[in-house]
Formats: C-alpha cells, structure tokens, sequence
C-alpha cells in the first residue's frame, strides 16, 4: 500500500493541451460548473463507458463522434448538475447542438468535439446556459488551467482529482470527479487521461481498458454505476514517444484512490488487500466484495478492527478458499489466523483505524499466489444524509 | 403487494410441535437467548444452507446428523448471541456437546437433535451456560411456547416474527429472525417451518428450494449473507395430509417480508416489483439489483421517488431492456413512463413513502411479461450506527 499523493494547487498539462472551467449557472453559488479541455491540434483518442443499460446522452453523442472523426478530438466539453441522462431524443439533440456551436467557433468538424456531462438525471440540459458561455471559455482557455477544469467538473466532491506523472520522457496528467455511484464497470463517473505521448490510434481502446481494469476498475463507493460513467484518453503525440501503461496506470490508480477517499460522508480511504488467491482477478473480485461489504465499511466507521465481517464477506464471494488456513490483517495486525483470532491483538488495529486516514484491511485466501488491491471507503451516517437529501 | 401481517400475540403450533425459550446468560439484561423446538415423536425434516464459503460450526453439525438420521428430528436447540463460526473444531465438538447433553436428557438418539447458532461471529461457545439450561428449557417447553421461541431466536430484531397459516386441512407455522447481513442466497439467518401435515422426505429438498426461491431468496437488507444462514422444515405428519407448497410458501413470504420490515435501523418495509421482463429469474435479478442500491435505498429513507436511480439501478442488472420504453412508480403513481419523466406526479408519490410504512416501488422493463417481488428497507443512519457500534 503507498500513501496517497498530495492534490497539486497547480497541475501541469501535457504540451499540446489548454484547459480551463467557469460558472455558467447550473450550479448555485457561483461554483464552477463547465469546464473545457482544447487541443492545439487534433489528438488521438480513446474512450470507455459505463456497462449500465441506461446510458446519458453524452455517451451516445460520444460513441458516435469518435467513430466519424477516427478518434481524432479537438476538444472536449463537460458539464456538472446535469446528467443529460433518461431525457430521450431530445436530450442526444441537445448534447449535439453544444458540440455544434463549439465546433462552429473552434473552426473544427463537429465530430472533433465531445461532451461530457455529471449530475442528476432526468431533467432537461439547459443549453442556452452552455452555449452562452462557449465564448468566455475559449477566452480563457490556457496551459495553466487544469485545476479550474478539475474544479469545474466536481458534483458532490469535496476536493478537485487532478493528478500529474513524468516519467520516460513523457508527461501524463489526469482529472477525475465522482465521490457516490461509484462502482467496477466503469468506475469513476468522469474520468481524463492526458499526456503528450503516442498512443497508437487503434490498440488505444486495448490499452485504456487494460489500464481501467486495474484502476478505476478496483474502486468502489457504494456499488452503484452511473448511467454517465465515461473514461477518456487524449495523446497528442508531442512527446515524439510512446506513453507506457505504467505511467497511465499509475496516474489512473492514483485516481481511482482519489476517488474512494472521497466518497460521500467517506472518513477513511480503505485499501483493500486480497492475497493467496487463485488468480489476479479472483483476488480482484474477493476484494471487491469486501469493499461493497456494508458491514465491512460501517465497522471501519466505527474504527472497529472486526475481521468476522471481514472473512465472511470474503466467503460470500464465490471463490473456494480454507477458511481454517486463511489470515485477516487490519493494519499491520495479522487479527486472525489460520482458524485462530487473536482478540490481544485488535487494540493494534484498532488504533490503526483510529489514527490514520489512509487505513489497509487484508486477507490471505490460502489458495493460490495472486494478490490485488481494491479500493474503497467507510459507509458513515454521512454517505445516507448526503443521499436522502441528494435532490431536496 | 398485499399488507403485511400483524405478528400475533399467541401463535398456535402444528400438532405434534412444543416450544420454549429462556435466559441461559449469553444476552444482557435477562432478555431471552435459548430456545427449543421439541417434537413428539421423530419428524421428517429437510434443511438448506448458507451458500457462503465460511461456515458456522452448526452447519456442520445440522448436515451432519441429518444425514445420519435418515432426516429424522426430535428436537432443535438455537442460541443467540454467538454465532459459533470461525471457531475452527472446538465450535464443531462444542455444539455437537450440547446436542448430546440434549439427546442424553430425551432420550434419543444425538443424531435426530440439531442445534442452531446466531449472533457476532468468532468467540468460543459459551457451552456451560447452554447445557446447564436444558433441563430448564425441557420443564418448561409445551404447545403456547411459541412467541417464547421467537423471542429467544432474537438478536437485532426489534420484534419477534412468527406467522401460522391454516389452510386445506394442515397446519403451518413459521419462525424466523435476522435484521441485518440478509442476502439472496439464503436470506434469513434462522428461519423454521413447522407443519403438521407431511413432506415426503425424498423430496422435502426440493420442495423446500422451491419455497425459499420464492421467499427468503426475495428479501435482502444489506447484501451481506450471513456463514449460519439456515431454513428448516420440520413436517410431523399428523394431519394426515399433504401440505400443498402454495402454503408454505406463503409462510415463507410472510416471514421474509417481516425480515425486510425489520430491516436493521429501517423506517420503511419497500416491496420492489418487476414486470415485463423475459423470465421470472431475471425479473428476480433485476429486483434484488434495485433492493440493495444504496441509492434507491437511502433516497426511500429521504422519501424521495428518485425513479432516476430506481431506473439506473435496473440498467446496471445485466438484464438488456429499452430504456425509452420502461415505466417507473412509486405507490400509484408513474413517475416516468416510455422516455418521459412526470414531475408533477412527484408529489402523490413523495405522499406515499411519507404516509405509508408498506411501500412499493415498481419497474415495467417492456421486455417480456415475466414478474417478480423483491423486498428491502430503507437505508437510514441507524443502520450506520446499529453496525459501526455491533461489537462495542
């Protein structure tokens, strides 16, 4: 488990990339609320969606504009507090008309522009706010803009997700936001990837679904998906160099973290870790429901060291294990093992919980030698006021 | 939906059945924590289990002795407050030590005893207390015991559930408890179907798979599912009739909604229904999907008809439908029908999760004509703190 990064007060773009976000009136308060992403020329691009049947808008228009353009993006528009989602025809149409008139100003195809949207869903998209606003942004669009566009985009996230990696010669810079319906299948409601490296046009697909898999793919709030859910790739190829999935991954996962330690009414970010499977990927799915375990996430609320949920959750996933030869950790407390709990030991991990934000629960599955980490937060009173109170 | 029942004051047993429940020490407060169901003579019996890969020691000991008695029962012990799981061979030898004491003092073989445990996972069975309390528990268990059974079956219940049916000559009636870690899969921790009518013993498997598919396997409160989760159907045969499985199913169901109403920290018992989908499986799919969103759960708490989460829920299920062709409703009203929502109906359904502690939400996916009832409750901070408190 490494410690979670700092968010950066300023977030360098990749060359070949401006980005900014404003109050166009969608959101109260003043609060930024639309945000752009502007290529200096045509870049490669790469997206996946959510897996839910229902699907906003934008994912439609997205789908659509990517493959006329042959994933060539010149910008990219986004909207917060409004899904633009179960709104029909009508709301494809109005998803269009922005990246229409975005277009028109740029100078660009429409296809080359995409939009994005986040909030609730099924109200109608108030394009004339976004319109009448397409001009400011193009204004103030610049290299040092990042933090504003991660500003812009948030919903109920309590602080903007923007993270940065150089490395080999390549810079990488993403932007997330999500903090509730948050699970596997597309994970984060919206997420960016940006970087000045080559990403080969037609493997782009192969390689964001291999870097989501072990990403956004390991978190999980509250086991819901999004209608909205979209993770996008942007390589403009300034770099003259290929971008290693390392650095994507590992500016993603850094993400993905970000995202889960800000789940709603969340206190605790929790890695969870999943050891002695049969494969990554049953490791990955043990973890999984670990980390949807309501009960597993109300005892970390309650800094309760209770390896019995634990375990039982681990049980309940469909993968054969020993439970007489498995071992729970909380912290650096091995609190169960092999079929024996130690109650001497909880006092350990129960100031682990209590101490430290960034908090690991683990388990060795006896059965195997695959391991991997999942991602999640506590369930607290907090997480049901924000979402019984979500549209009052 | 039909209403749910009224638990009764007094409920009568089937003929051949005696009852009992007591304080043996392993709950505070004097409240109730042993229980016995004794029958006259030996009874046809037939169990299912828990499909979690951790077990409780009395799953062990229930399959076990079944298997040896040929499926013959005389007596059923059940303590509450320990769990007797993960407590490796000793929790196995403890229980089958207390079927033996209770075997002796009978006088039949320990086989046709079974003996079940509910409650915090991980400590050893307190076994003296227990068998110290049998010859107590055997003075005084007789044909009114019922509601003493009930009670001490308990642990986060905040009401006793049993219900009795009287239909085409025979006699059922049901006991259950549990409020939290319910799950599909076997549902209820503990739940019992006592009949005086007969359940051929080749097929009582069978048989009871079917009620519970249709019973326990449709309530869920938090996803979780439980390592002692048992239903047991005990038949004695004296009415001399078959019992028809309509009405131990509607036993079941009647229990199973209780379970759900009594949700832990719950407010609201929420019925889920599911028309228009190609099979009752999938329609069962889609509503233990929409009964354990976090979203849909916590907006009923915030009396919210959020058919937009409802909706999204239903996406995420697997099950392909159009979107632009489903209904949604809250109560009486359809919030959103064929692509459009209905705002102004809003009020009529906020009314009915506000004025109604039995309430409906329903799905017409317009993808077949299949239809399926799930039940869940709200998700309300309580259950946050009955769960972060459990152990402390």
């Amino acid at each position: 488990m490494t410690a979670l990064s700092t968010i950066p007060e300023h977030v360098p773009l990749p060359a070949g990339f401006r980005a900014t976000g404003l109050h166009c009136g969608l959101k109260s308060q003043g609060r930024p609320d639309l945000a752009l992403i502007l290529a200096d020329e045509p870049v490669t691009a790469a997206a996946i969606y959510t897996q839910n049947r229902l699907v906003g808008a934008h994912v439609h228009v997205c789908r659509d504009h990517l493959l006329r353009s042959g994933g060539l993006v010149r910008a990219v528009l986004v909207n917060a507090r409004n899904a633009n989602c179960a709104t029909g025809e009508k709301g494809i149409a109005d998803a269009r008309h922005c990246c229409d008139e975005l277009a028109k100003r740029i100078g660009c195809p429409v296809e080359q522009v995409l939009m994005l949207s986040t909030g609730p869903i099924g109200a109608p998209l108030p394009t004339e706010k976004i319109t009448s606003h397409l001009d400011a942004l193009l204004g103030r669009v610049d290299d040092d803009g990042g933090m504003d566009f991660a500003r812009a985009i948030m919903t109920t996230d309590t602080y903007p997700k923007a993270v940065h990696h150089a490395e080999y010669g390549v810079q990488v810079t993403g932007f997330a936001k999500g903090s509730g319906m948050i699970h596997p299948d597309m994970a984060t409601m919206l997420g960016f990837l940006l970087t000045d490296a080559t990403v080969d046009g037609a493997s782009s697909g192969g390689v964001l679904r291999a870097v989501a898999d072990r990403s956004f793919h390991r978190v999980t709030v509250d086991g819901d998906t999004s209608p909205n859910d979209t993770l996008l790739l942007l390589a403009s190829g300034r770099a003259q160099s290929d971008a290693p999935a390392t650095v994507l991954t590992a500016t993603a996962r850094e993400l993905a973290r970000h995202i889960a330690a800000d789940g709603e009414g969340a206190t605790r970010l929790i890695t969870v870790v999943v050891r002695g499977a049969p494969s990554e990927q049953e490791a990955a799915h043990v973890g999984r429901v670990i980390a949807t375990s309501p009960l597993v996430k109300t005892a970390i609320a309650g800094r309760d060291p209770n390896w019995g949920r634990i375990l039982s959750a681990a049980g309940r996933a469909g993968v054969p294990f020993p439970a007489q030869a498995a071992r729970v950790w909380v912290g650096t407390a091995e609190v169960y093992t092999e079929g024996v709990p130690h109650p001497e030991r909880e006092d350990v991990a129960h100031r682990h919980l209590l101490d430290e934000r960034d908090i690991e629960i683990g388990v060795d599955l006896a059965a195997g030698n695959a391991e991997a980490e999942v991602w999640t937060c506590d369930l607290t009173k907090d997480y049901v006021q924000i979402n019984a109170d979500y549209r009052s």
